[in-house]
């Protein structure tokens, strides 16, 4: 069979189930898990609603949560198409980071409706991962939840990538000696990841970077045509224009340190590795990237990372979002904030030894078994540092 | 350990826990559940959403969804309060059903944000249970929800108990060699559960069903009075007004056969008891029944069923529910009919042979393992017949 086949195969019945931690087997266990005994947690909560974290499975359950409108590369499949995604993401959650997790999918796409019905399933849960939301709606609907809420919510696609390949520019740094503040970032991608890709190196200490998308270079002089992620980007200071670009990609890359692409396939060429500095190449479309490893490597790139897991350095959100949920739900966080997100970062670079350190094991393995406590400890103690958390 | 004790102690941490079907040890174990092998099933239910219940968890997945305003016997305490409840209940399908289920519970009241809520969350679930929600408007919620949505919908507090005092009210008769028509009923209580109980006991061939509650005798001299319930029950000739009543509940139960009380602790003496003929009494305010069992037996009730589990014919709606889901999730069912729940009622009666029936024995133990099969069946067999079921 081919993935293809062993894929539907494996996936008949569903991934998702459920269960119960209590025995069920007698009237005693009825009595203690449903009535008359389940009465007294939820007397106890009615006194006290900061309890439901102690009597229910809040404190540990997150949703993850879609409305089909971007789903891996297959775009606006719908919520239904969408829904094995989900199903897989919540079985990554309790796998890596043993948090309990609903697939939920919407049907709607109005994001007024998304973001009220969010609210009102919160009580439910301790956190919520939104998934495959297409941008610029799923900035929106983050920063509203993220403001209405006191539970973590994290739309992954924006903040997963981001975190890893920030893990990944440090150490790349790290490897070859050189200080971020002197490279040259180049983006292929200005969309949901691409947008806080750049912020998260501009806050690691990136000086320059510049970003092309679909519709071209992104210039200063176009501001009035962009979407508002984009004039974010250009109002904070954080994507910067190329003097005597020629509206190319390769015209933003010579010369530059650092390709980033989370783009479309097959962009870049040996050729344009070629006119880079000492070239760092992550490119991570899937699952075909803007430069296969071999050609980034045959362009002189001296250190390639894509989305890829049959290639050295993956860049995989996997190293993420387990970690970040755990260390949100332990410190009891009601947000997932920038510090949060930068330390998750660090802490992944710092999992491996400058002794370990190489071009080919810039990032660690998702099946290393460091990831989620290292990822999930900083960001716990960033949390309690910042006082995001409940009392 | 008291009770309490006891079941704080095991609610610890909650009960509901997630879990997935496929293995996820390593990279090929990911590529089949997750990305790429898992844009397989995503692009097969793009092409026909009817494989969303062949690659997804949908086909066996209900929500158990609650706006926490009528819990239990403590009434409006809140979403969160209530999940302990939605968690037991959720535990139940799986138990005794093998249905997966996600409690949830809600932060609005508004009945038309609970309805769009349920709505926008459909596409995730093969079936929703509402739970807990406070009548009359659970009876307007249900009825828009069953209306809009194509899967089962069913609020259990109105109907599980009402099919399983409709097999009740079935063995009481066939026990003692009545028949159903020539029953006068009286019923107490005429909210969410009674208006449903009155309707079943009406369509299983009882003639004559008087009824009171906290404000006194219905009549239909009374009419204007009051909400829209039970202003259809009196339309719909479901409740009879009886002659010469003074207003009391002891005036309603002189010379009636059967007793139905879903209302108030200690409403009902052994002299009311003694006034009706060959009393059946199903006395189910819980955990204190309006007139405890022993004191039903003294005043002369020939049969007698309680809420409780330490007395004999426990009126459990644990017989009901996680068979009709069953049978309807089985049957591919878009929605849960009266026929369906006559049809349980009925498998539920049927549990019991002549041979076995006797007083103290007219309905089965939930932990009767023949239960839930053979509700399931019947459900199943019914829609199937009534063709309320996907193509």
């Amino acid at each position: 069979m081919d993935l293809r086949e062993k894929s539907l195969k494996a996936h008949e019945g569903g991934k998702f189930t459920t269960g119960c931690k209590l025995p069920l087997e007698n009237r005693e266990d009825l009595s203690i898990a449903y009535t008359p005994g389940v009465a007294e947690p939820c007397k106890e909560i009615n006194k006290d609603p900061e309890l439901a974290y102690k009597y229910t499975s809040k404190a540990n359950t997150i949703a993850v949560i879609s409305d089909g409108t971007a789903v891996l590369g297959l775009g606006d499949i719908g919520p239904m198409a969408g829904l094995p995604v989900m199903e897989g993401k919540s079985a990554l959650f309790k796998r890596f980071a043993d948090i309990d997790s609903v697939p939920i999918v919407l049907d709607t796409k109005d994001p007024d409706e998304i973001v009220r019905t969010v609210e009102i399933l919160a009580p439910t849960f301790g956190g919520i991962n939104l998934e495959d939301i297409s941008a610029p709606r799923c900035v929106d609907i983050e920063r509203r939840l993220i403001k209405s809420l006191n539970i973590p919510v994290m739309h992954d696609d924006q903040h997963g990538t981001s975190i890893v390949v920030g893990a990944a520019v440090m150490n790349a740094a790290r490897c070859t000696g050189k200080k971020l503040s002197d490279l040259t970032v180049v983006m292929s991608g200005t969309g949901a990841a691409g947008s806080n890709i750049a912020r998260m190196l501009k806050r690691l200490g990136v000086k320059t970077i510049y970003a092309s998308n679909k519709d071209g270079v992104v210039d200063i002089k176009n501001y009035d045509k962009y979407d508002f992620l984009i004039k974010e980007l250009l109002d904070d200071g954080i994507i910067d224009t190329k003097p005597g670009h020629d509206n190319t990609l390769a015209s933003l890359l010579k010369d530059a340190n650092v390709f980033v692409g989370v783009s479309a396939p097959r962009l870049v060429t040996p050729e344009m590795v070629k006119t880079m500095k000492d070239p760092f190449v992550f490119a991570m479309a899937n699952p075909t990237p803007e430069i296969t490893y071999d050609e980034a490597i045959e362009g002189g790139a001296v250190i390639v990372g894509t989305g890829r897991s049959d290639y050295p350095n993956q860049i995989n959100n996997l190293l993420a979002f387990p970690g970040i949920f755990r260390g949100a739900l332990d410190a009891k966080a009601t947000k997932i904030t920038e510090g949060m997100k930068m330390a998750a970062a660090k802490a992944l670079a710092n999992l491996i030894d400058d002794k370990d350190l190489r071009p080919d094991y810039i990032i660690p393995s998702a099946f290393d078994e460091r990831v989620v406590p290292a990822v999930a400890k900083a960001v716990a103690d960033e949390a309690i540092k910042a006082g995001v958390i409940r009392k």
